[in-house]
C-alpha cells in the first residue's frame, strides 16, 4: 500500500488531499483559499475545456469575454441576487500603492465606486444584453464565457471549494419562456452527457428545491454525482432566470407583433470542481485514477535493466514499443526537444505517452510514480521481455498485469485498451452508486442509514419544514429527479408514485434524492 | 465608401474605433477602462490562443494556473518590479458587503493584508518555483499561464491598452545564465514566426534599451510591428530576468557538483493587444480585413433574388455551393441547429462558412455586413449565375470581383484562395513597412520626417541622454535590432556599421530603430 496516501477507510478527507498531492495536481497558495493548479491538474482542466467547448459550439453558442470587475451598483439591481452574493464579494476599493511612511506601501487612490471581483456575471452580462438586443430578430442570444471567479469562502478545499476558481458560464436570452426552459434543459443534458461520456461519472439530473436555487433564478436544475464516501457532489447547474434579470437590467425587445417585452434569460456553469469529482469518483488507496478521455498521460513505458550490458538492448526495445504506439515522427519530435529524462510524446489528440529514462530511480519507484499520477497503462520492459518479444502491461484501474505480445502493441491496441478502461470506470461508478442508493420510508430509517453515506429516495411533501428537518442529520434534498424511476440496491424505484412524506406525514407526489453533500 | 467608417487619412484613431465597431469585435464596458470582447473579437483571440498554445507545447512548455491575487508583501520583494507596477495596482481591501444604513451597501470586513489583482505574475510564480525546485534535475521548469491581467491605466484604447486584458505569460527557470538567454531568444523567435505566419504581421526583432526594459529584467527583447499610420506597436516581449527574482524569492537548487545556486528565470508574453495590431496592419477604409488564418468566418455565401419565383432556385444553388465548400454532413448539422437566418457551418479547423438567408436586408446591405466583419471571401449567387453555372467571388483584401465557374468551387479551392490571401496580406504589410523605413543621419532630419510616421534607422551611442532627447519629437528607440541589416525604402541598411550618434556626436556601434509608438 502507498505510504504517502491515507486509506479512504481511515480518513477520507485526508485521502483526498493525499491523492491530489501524490498526483501533483494542485496545491494551496500563499493567498488563503486560492489554489495553484499545477501542470498535471491543469492538463485535466484543458481536456475538460476542449470537450465542453466543442459541445457548446455544436449547440450554437459562441464565446465572449466580459469584465472581471462589476460595479457595486450592478449587484444591487436584482434583490435575490445581491442577497445571495453580498457576503462572498472581494471588494476593490483603491487603485495604486504609495509609501506609508513606515517603509511599506498602502493603498493610494480611493475609487469613486467600489468594484466587485465577479462572483458570477449575470449582472454585467445583463447590462450588455440590454444594449445588444433590440428586436426578436436578435434572439436567441447564446453566449458562453470561460473565466475566473472569486467567492470569499471561509472553509475551502482544493478543487471542491476555493476562493478563486475557473469555470464557464453560459448566458442566453430568448424570445419566450418556453425557449428559455428548453435551453436550460438542453444544457443540463449537455452536462450530463459530458459527465458520463468523458468523466465517466454517472449523474442524476433533476431540479433543485426552492431553497437551493441560484440567487435570482426561477428554476435551478442540477446534475448530482455520488462520491466514494457516499456523499453527493453538485457537479453542474443550469438556471432558468425567467424575466428576473431582464427586468432588473431592462433587456427589452420588439416582439413579432411590434410590442415590447422583456427577454427570458438562462445561465449555466461547471467549474474546476469537476476535477474534485473525478478524483473522488475513481481513485483508490494507491492514488489517482483518471478516465482515459481526460488523462493527460495515457501510457508510460518503463524500461528495466540491472547491468549496463542490458541497458542498450532494453532501451532500443522500449523505443520500438514507443514508436509502435505513437509513430516514428512524433517520437523523433519529442527526442529533438532534448534535455529531459522523461521522454514525452504528444499524440494527435493532445494526450501523451511517456518513456521514463531516469537513471536515478529504481523500477518500483517509477511504477509508483506513474501509478500515482493516474496514468492509464504502464508498460514494463525488462531483458526477459526483450528475449520473448513481450511486455508487461499494467492497467491502472484494476492494477492487473498482463504479459502481452510485442506484436499486439500498436496505436489501435492503445485506443482499444483506453476505450475499454473508460467503459469499465463508468460501469464501476454506476454499480457503486446503485449499491448505495436506497428507498427510505421513515425519518428514523434515514437517520440510521445516512451515517454510512449514499443516496436515499424519500417522499417529500414539497414543504420548507420537511426540508429544514433534514438538517438534523446533516442531509439535504439534492434534487427532484427528472427520471421516472431510479436504480437502487433493491431494484428500480419509482419517483412518480404518490405517497406520504415520512417527516410531515402529508401527501407527497413522488420521491426526491436525499443525501449529505459537499 | 463606408459611411460608418471615418477614412484613415481624416482621423486615424477614429478610423480604428469605427473598424472595431463595424466589425463587432469589442466595445467599452460600464467599468471604466475595461472592454467587452464580443463574440467576433473573441473568436479571433481563440484562434490566436490555439496556435500559440500549440507552439508553446511543441517547445516543451506546459500550462498551469496561479492565483489572481498577489499579497502586497510579494510585490515589494523585487525593488525594480514594485517601482514599475505600484501605481498600476487594483487593490482589494475588503471582503463582503453590508448595508450602509442609507439603503446602499458598503465594504464589510477589512483584510489583514491587502491583495493586489495581478498586473503580471513573476512574484506569485517565483514563490511557487522556490517550493518546486530542489535540484538541477528539476530544471528547466517551463510553465505558461493563460490569464487575465489588471493594470490601472488612465488613458485606455480598445485592445491596445485596457485596464483588464487577456494574455499568456511564460515563466521559466534554468540551471545556467546561458540557458535562460537561449529560452528568452527562443520564445522571441516563436512570437516572431507566429506574427508573420499567422497574423501576417512582419516584425523587427531586437533588444529594448535599458529604460524600456520590463521592471525587474536584465534584458528585454521585443517584436516591433509598423501600423498603417507609421507608428510602432510593441507586439510581444521576452525578458531575461537573470537571478533578480530567484534572489528575491529564494529559488535555489542543488547544482551538479553539490553546490547551491539561484536559478535563472525568464518571462514572456503577448496579449489581446495583438488584435489591435491585426486591425491596424491590414484593415482599410471599408473596415476590417483579417488574415485567413485568424478569420473566424472565411467565406460568406449571399444568395440574391428579386422575385419569389427565383428564390427557391437560387437558394438550392447556393446550398450546393455551401456543400461543395463544407461537405453535406457539416451543412446538415448546421441546418439541424435551426432558428437562425444566418446558416453557420463549422469547418474541421473551427473556422466558419456562412450563408446569409436573411429576407430583411437588401443584397448590398449583406455585402456590406460581411465585408465589415473581415470575411475573406464573399460568394454572390443570383439567377444569372444559376443559369450560367457560375458565382461571383469577391476577395476582401482587394475587393476584386471574379466570375468563377461553379465546378471550380470546392474545399480545395477554398483553401487555396485563403492561402493566397494570407500570403498577399503579409507581402503587402512588408512592402508597406519597407517603403516607410528610412535611414536618418541627423536629428533635424528625424524631426522633419517623423511627423509622417515610419521607422528610422539611426545611430545611437547607447547613452540615456540621446534617448531622452528623442522625446522632443515624441519618438523612442523601439529596439536595437537583431538583424545585421534592415530593408528601407532605399535598399538594405546595415545596423552594425559603426558611425556617429547624430544627437551627441559621439561614436555609435550601429543603428537602432526609432519611431513613434503606441
Amino acid at each position: 500500500m502507498a505510504k504517502n496516501i491515507t486509506p479512504r477507510s481511515k480518513d477520507y478527507p485526508q485521502w483526498y488531499l493525499d491523492v491530489i498531492k501524490a498526483g501533483d495536481l494542485a496545491e494551496h497558495s500563499p493567498v488563503r483559499g486560492c489554489m495553484i493548479i499545477k501542470p498535471q491538474g491543469f492538463a485535466v482542466w484543458e481536456r475538460i475545456q476542449q470537450d465542453l467547448d466543442r459541445r457548446f459550439k455544436e449547440t450554437g453558442h459562441v464565446n465572449a469575454y466580459f469584465p472581471l470587475f462589476i460595479p457595486k451598483s450592478f449587484l444591487v439591481k436584482e434583490a435575490a441576487h445581491v442577497e445571495g452574493f453580498a457576503m462572498e464579494c472581494a471588494v476593490v476599493t483603491h487603485s495604486g500603492l504609495e509609501p506609508d511612511g513606515k517603509g511599506g506601501l498602502r493603498p493610494k487612490s480611493p475609487l469613486e465606486e467600489e468594484l466587485i471581483v465577479r462572483p458570477t456575471s449575470e449582472t454585467i452580462i445583463g447590462h450588455s444584453f440590454a444594449n445588444w438586443v433590440q428586436s426578436w430578430r436578435d434572439l436567441p442570444l447564446l453566449i458562453n464565457q470561460w473565466a475566473n471567479i472569486v467567492r470569499w469562502e471561509m472553509r475551502t478545499r482544493l478543487f471542491l471549494r476555493t476562493m478563486e476558481f475557473l469555470w464557464q458560464e453560459g448566458h442566453t436570452a430568448h424570445e419566450t419562456a418556453e425557449e428559455a426552459d428548453q435551453e436550460t434543459r438542453r444544457m443540463l443534458d449537455v452536462y450530463a452527457d459530458f459527465a458520463e461520456d468523458v468523466l465517466a461519472i454517472p449523474v442524476i439530473k433533476g431540479e433543485k428545491s426552492e431553497s437551493e436555487r441560484f440567487a435570482g433564478a426561477n428554476h435551478t436544475f442540477t446534475i448530482e454525482a455520488m462520491m466514494q464516501d457516499g456523499k453527493a457532489l453538485q457537479s453542474g447547474t443550469s438556471h432558468n432566470l425567467g424575466q428576473n434579470f431582464s427586468k432588473a437590467f431592462n433587456i427589452q425587445f420588439q416582439t413579432r407583433d411590434q410590442g415590447l417585452e422583456h427577454v427570458y434569460t438562462t445561465s449555466w456553469g461547471v467549474s474546476t470542481r469537476l476535477i474534485g469529482g473525478l478524483i473522488m469518483t475513481h481513485s483508490d488507496d494507491e492514488g489517482l485514477i483518471l478516465p482515459p478521455k481526460v488523462a493527460p498521460i495515457v501510457a508510460a513505458i518503463v524500461p528495466i535493466y540491472r547491468k549496463d550490458a542490458e541497458r542498450e538492448k532494453v532501451l532500443a526495445y522500449a523505443r520500438e514499443l514507443l514508436v509502435a504506439l505513437c509513430g516514428e515522427e512524433r517520437v523523433a519530435k519529442a527526442e529533438n526537444l532534448g534535455g529531459k529524462e522523461i521522454l514525452s510524446v504528444v499524440l494527435a489528440d493532445g494526450r501523451k505517452v511517456v518513456m521514463d529514462l531516469r537513471d536515478t530511480l529504481r523500477p518500483a519507484e517509477k511504477f509508483f510514480h506513474w501509478e500515482q499520477r493516474g496514468v492509464c497503462l504502464r508498460i514494463e520492459v525488462g531483458p526477459r521481455d526483450v528475449e520473448g518479444d513481450k511486455a508487461m502491461v499494467v492497467t491502472r484501474h484494476d492494477r492487473a498485469k498482463v504479459l502481452t505480445e510485442k506484436l499486439a502493441i500498436d496505436a489501435d491496441w492503445l485506443q482499444a485498451k483506453l476505450a475499454s478502461q473508460q467503459g469499465i470506470l463508468l460501469q464501476r461508478a454506476r454499480d457503486y452508486r446503485t449499491a448505495r442508493t436506497h428507498r427510505v420510508d421513515s425519518f428514523d430509517e434515514l437517520k440510521s442509514k445516512i451515517e454510512e453515506g449514499g443516496f436515499f429516495l424519500m417522499h417529500w411533501d414539497g414543504s420548507r419544514e420537511s426540508e429544514e428537518a433534514l438538517k438534523e442529520c446533516k442531509a439535504s434534498i439534492r434534487c427532484i429527479p427528472e427520471a421516472d424511476s431510479l436504480e437502487t440496491a433493491d431494484g428500480p424505484v419509482s419517483t412518480r408514485e404518490p405517497g406520504k412524506d415520512p417527516i410531515s406525514g402529508k401527501d407527497s407526489a413522488g420521491r426526491v434524492v436525499v443525501a449529505r453533500a459537499y
